[in-house]
């Protein structure tokens, strides 16, 4: 596949054989700041501080905080090496607690360490297992990509919500992986994007990333999505997802449920773009979803100023949920899929889910 | 009726016997300042920097202004007074091109003043008909709320948009009439209020306005409410109206039309409540109204402070256009109609728009 878009960018996270090296998002849009990372105390503050942010690229800096703190433990002996993994599983992983793809990403490495015959293989074997991580990311995003370019053939004017690409991921993104794909194949492709309220990962983020790529994007507040769907510019609406129940309900950022009534309301077809990793077939509708609600003081400040009075009551959930019947469609690694979804990655049953596009 | 919440509430506009008083909208919500305005230039340049907003009190400022330039030019003969009448609509009028109020208040004191039989005639009709302007469109607002309280009875929680009350209006307002009706009868209430990117009318105003009356609000972003509908907490919506078209199209501050298919999806009634002034029969349809585009920088921005990529391309409707058939009904100071409407104020033709509730 030709991929003169990706080729180019940066990274969220990248290993360069001594260090991690991040794109400091905190300093996004104003400033392209790449931070090196030599210690695990740097990794573990960067994650704090949202210096690194997305489920994915998380993961992936902290699994190579791992191998970072192998090497400077300077374990003696195979007992204290695999100690020093248990315990860089608990100090890595507890950062950011409930990132379920960090803890998920430093145990993984463990694992796959722990059985090394040696210190240094030991060693190898953590670095080995965090690039494996880096790289299976980047090629779902590539698939998601490809998949969401085959089926949105044809269709130049895009919607999109958040931040679901290369600053989320450690690829192309989800819902922008479809994008990348798009312009890689040298199609025409332009893209909407809500700003995203409270944190603004749309006009901060997305806007900034696709820009820097030479896409064509523009910013909307998101109370005039409604507006530009119904216009008929936009031909489909993409966006990412936190979670995905077995009936395809779609737990996603704060505005995604809204976007997808509109979509439905103007006819305008309306897909979630996730890596397989996403699907919880263990829960059968959204409906029993807790919604996580964030601080007040989100909503009462923009960009650090109090744009509220300081003492309103707010109610500040991070994520909607978006039910199954107002989803075109589901932009997998495994192709185009549709509910219900009865397994997990790697054990994609077609006979239960329809999957389609391969 | 009884008023314990509006009786004590300072008005956006007033006059003190010798000078214009307005809230400084620019100050809110921080700081509660009032602004003592002696001359034109002071009233013209307090409406143009935003200190005074919202359609009727421009209206009431420019008109005011009229009576205070009577004033400053001490013309010696009624012709002189006549000619300073029609320097001062020219001047006033100027001071927002497209603030139609108030080009209409400033030429209605004009026309009620320059038939004075003396220049101390001329100076009082001038001033009678400003103050008559006020007490009308307070008059206006007690009865939309009145009419919307009757309507909305048993209704305790509501979710509104932008800035409907006491600081864009005379009186207690439209949408906010209605919360203000509620509240003076003793009658529980609850508001739920959209920030209203991208100018924050609704954290800076709406949230302000309530709080300072002892009304329970709380504040979502904008991107919150389909959520907030969908969970079942609130019992109708209730939005003002900037022009409505004789089949109940209307056009209202970017958000509404949102909030009106999140609405409908959710089963939740949704109002728009307006003076008949709002109301224009000559136009049929929504279809035809021109949407203005504003600043880019009011996306690109947020409380001052740069919040996307300096040079991001942005689309920034001020307004959008709910279809009527998303509108539950009409709350105005003639009742609650339905379209289709074919007449002006004072001309209600109850046999074609269905007049209820009076």
């Amino acid at each position: 596949m030709s991929t003169p878009v990706g080729d180019r960018l940066r990274s969220s996270v990248s290993w360069t054989g001594d260090a991690i090296e991040i794109i400091d998002q905190t300093k996004l849009p104003g400033t392209l700041a790449v931070l090196r990372l030599t210690t695990v105390d740097e990794a573990t503050s960067a994650i704090r501080r949202l210096a690194v942010r997305g489920a994915p690229a998380i993961g992936a800096c902290g699994g190579l905080a791992m191998a970072l703190g192998l090497n400077e433990a300077h374990p003696a002996t195979m007992a204290e090496a695999r100690r020093t993994l248990d315990e860089l599983v608990q100090r890595v992983g507890a950062t950011r607690p409930t990132a379920v793809n960090l803890s998920w990403a430093v145990r993984r490495v463990r694992d796959a360490a722990v059985g090394g015959t040696s210190i240094s293989d030991l060693r190898r074997r953590a670095l080995d297992e965090a690039l494996a991580i880096i790289e299976e990311d980047r090629k779902a995003c590539r698939r998601i990509g490809e998949f969401g370019r085959q089926e949105l053939a044809g269709k130049t004017t895009l919607l999109t919500h958040c931040n679901t690409g290369r600053l989320a991921t450690l690829g192309w993104g989800t819902a922008l992986g479809v994008v990348y794909a798009k312009a890689a194949a040298g199609e025409p492709i332009k893209v909407y994007v809500c700003e995203s309220r409270p944190l603004l990962q749309g006009a901060r983020l997305t806007a900034w990333e696709l820009m820097d790529a030479g896409i064509d994007v523009t910013l909307i507040a998101d109370s005039a999505a409604a507006s530009l769907l119904a216009g008929g510019t936009v031909e489909a609406v993409l966006v990412g997802a936190d979670r995905i129940a077995a009936n395809g309900d779609t737990a996603n950022k704060i505005g995604t449920f809204s976007l997808a009534i509109a979509a439905g309301h103007a006819g305008v077809p309306f897909y979630v773009a996730a890596p397989f990793s996403t699907f919880d077939p263990s829960i059968a509708t959204g409906e029993s979803s807790v919604i996580e609600e964030r601080s007040a003081d989100e909503v009462r400040t923009c960009g650090g100023v109090a744009i509220a009075p300081e003492e309103v009551k707010v109610w500040n959930p991070a994520f909607d949920l978006t039910p199954h019947d107002l989803i075109t469609g589901f932009i997998t690694d495994a192709g185009v899929v549709q509910p219900p979804f009865s397994s997990r990655p790697g054990e994609v049953s077609k006979g239960v889910g329809e999957v389609v596009g391969q």
